[in-house]
């Protein structure tokens, strides 16, 4: 162990500071992908690494890239999360991780530490789902996973993403051009608040995390009959706001039928959307996560035959899409080994993880080694404004990210 | 029986010109009560009564009213309907009586048929639910049923129905002093389309309305806690989405309890409204209908106990308000036995009927004695664009109307 603590005034003035560039017209703390509170939070992060020495870049799809060089240099260990945040967000998802990665740099120069490996620090660009219906996108680019249909996924009201990317400086024909070569990267480690309850739950102060879940997202469209709602009988209605409901109840009850497994509908819409009139189409955007492949399938199967009965029922048509079909993300047993004797080294309490949700570093597992270190959040809470992770513990996971690259780097040494 | 025959391609005409002013932005026929079509639909209307010889004007609150002196004076019978429709609405609802009614008048005046009464056709203001939660604005004005609260009555962006009115180029100071005297009104008649299927799957022609439904409107909102869809497990949620989603299902099964009873969920929404987020909040609008008061106390009942319990059972609170609580209206035995007589006099086939459908009719009744005469909607569609009802059944409608007019009219001469 290196006996190193983290600066902790310094990265709570960090945390502070970073918490100011949002967008003040939404509630919590707002700075979403694809806004200008959104360039700000990268361009912030990328003077902290200037001002920690390293060399920065912005590569083509966004991804803030912060380079020291090591010792030997060749071999690379990256560190990384977003700055993004959802609608309403809190101060602590992605951000503990941006400034814990710089922290360990920081550390690393002023205590004069030997590395070998340089060590890369990235603010991936957009990892909250955006109004694209895109998430960890940048991570997605640096590993060579968008093409041009990326470019051309549409929000609600048409625009193209090549059209939004623009406003957060990046240019869409570099977009397709910023795969990252990892060939020489060793590992990928990421820090970040746990967003659930079991580590307050268990008493732990640090989750390792060994699985990243997997996320189907659908999106269902019920065609029923518009009609008037007083002069319809019940009986001869197509009742497309009917079918939607029950099938909200089926994505519940699907949910509740696993083991750490979730479901949930976050949108609906009825159209015409008028109190005396039978819906003619109601929309239900959703969402199945797990930690097991096969879990991920069956709920899939059972919510597209759910709904499907819920609208025959109903004399209603149902067009179901599953947009995203994510499988869980293992994440690598040597890296996760070497969090947890750091933990047990530096006498932490600790749980192994499943990480409901999801991350770059589950991208950036298709490329490279890749462990990721949770803290505790307060009351479980997270994506909304009481999100809350105590400093102490914030520092605490700090340490064991610093301990686990020496571990990492000195292992390669040999 | 006068042997008269309503001029068809007239009323035809006149059909097919008031649905030209409509909305060409919006899906259907659209010609929304505040909106300058309304205006132009009204004027319309306007126009034909003054070419009829009435004298016309429009009270406080926006009804065009035409007067035919009869040929004692004194007495008056009431006959009208409305202009304006839903957003995406119908050519048929509300218009047939309006035009129905000036076309009574018109025969009358060219057979040189002798009617003793005043003859008053009302084009009634605002009978379809505005944005403020009102409807038969018009109506209630007449019959003294409004007061500050209804000018006070706000949208979903704040603005009340006073700073809306002058749109309609209505002076909200007068809006209030629009009663009318309803001694002299022997009867009320309204000329309707029954905006259901009974009619055509009886095989009938004419219905002779008994009751105008009550209608129970409620909106309630429930509250949650927002949390990530993907960290937080099943068993800690709260998630109002699901508990708004199960009394939409209440409102259904509730409804399909009882004898033509309706219950319709029309509006929802979940706060804030993104996939990966468990709802904070969801709002839901929707009502109930019957023609039996206790039946709707009874459903009131039963759907704020079935939406506590969804709550409940997810650490949801909710709070439900019932908006509108119009108990049913039974018209008047003399009235609808006339027109009964009329029906089967001219060798038509009738049923009598529960209307589903509000009306301005069931405000006027209050105060005076009143029928309602419908007919035929094919395939029961309404309140939307493929609304329609055969031109001949139109005229059918229309020959009950005057021979019911020239009924009760006799029948004071004594």
């Amino acid at each position: 162990m290196s006996m190193i603590t983290p600066a902790r005034d310094r990265v709570a003035a960090e945390l502070t500071e970073q918490s100011t560039l949002t967008d003040s017209d939404r509630p919590g703390w707002t700075r979403r992908a694809l806004s200008e509170f959104d360039v700000s939070g990268r361009e912030f992060a990328r003077r902290l690494m200037r001002q920690a020495g390293m060399d920065t870049r912005i590569d083509g799809a966004g991804n803030v890239i912060g380079v020291l060089p090591g010792c030997l240099g060749g071999r690379q260990i990256m560190l990384g999360s977003h700055t993004d945040t959802v609608d309403g967000g809190g101060r602590f998802d992605g951000i503990v991780g941006v400034l814990g990665a710089i922290e360990v740099v920081r550390l690393i120069q002023e205590h004069g530490v030997r590395v070998d490996h340089d060590l890369v620090v990235v603010v991936f660009f957009n990892e909250e789902p955006n109004d694209f219906g895109l998430f960890c996108v940048g991570s997605r680019a640096m590993t060579g996973q968008v093409d041009r249909s990326t470019l051309a996924a549409t929000d609600p009201s048409g625009r193209s993403l090549a059209e939004a990317l623009p406003k957060s400086r990046i240019d869409p024909g570099d977009f397709l051009d910023a795969a990252y070569d990892f060939t020489p990267v060793t590992a990928f480690l990421e820090l970040h608040i746990e967003q659930g309850p079991e580590l307050e739950r268990a008493g732990r102060q640090i989750g390792v995390v060994e699985t990243i879940t997997g996320i189907n997202h659908f999106r269902a469209l019920f065609t029923g009959r518009q009609d008037h709602a007083g002069t319809t009988p019940m009986d001869v209605r197509s009742d497309a706001g009917c079918a939607a409901a029950g099938t909200v109840l089926a994505v519940e009850s699907i949910a509740e039928s696993g083991a750490n497994t979730r479901g949930t509908s976050g949108q609906i819409r009825f159209t015409p959307e008028a109190v005396n009139v039978v819906s003619r189409n109601a929309s239900l955007e959703g969402e199945f996560r797990g930690p097991e492949g096969s879990w991920l399938n069956e709920a899939q199967r059972r919510l597209t035959a759910a709904a499907g009965s819920e609208a025959e029922k109903r004399g209603v048509e149902v067009e179901i899409e599953w947009t995203t079909d994510d499988a869980p993300v293992p994440l690598h047993e040597p890296i996760t080994t070497t969090i947890t004797e750091v933990a047990d080294e530096l006498g932490l309490t600790r749980a192994t993880m499943f990480s409901g949700a999801g991350h770059d570093a589950g991208v950036i597992a298709a490329k490279t080694q890749v462990g990721m270190i949770f803290v505790p959040s307060v009351d479980g809470r997270s994506h909304c404004p009481e999100e809350f992770t105590d400093l102490a513990d914030i520092m605490t996971g700090i340490s064991v990210l610093l301990e686990t690259v020496l571990r990492i780097d000195r292992r390669a040494r040999g």
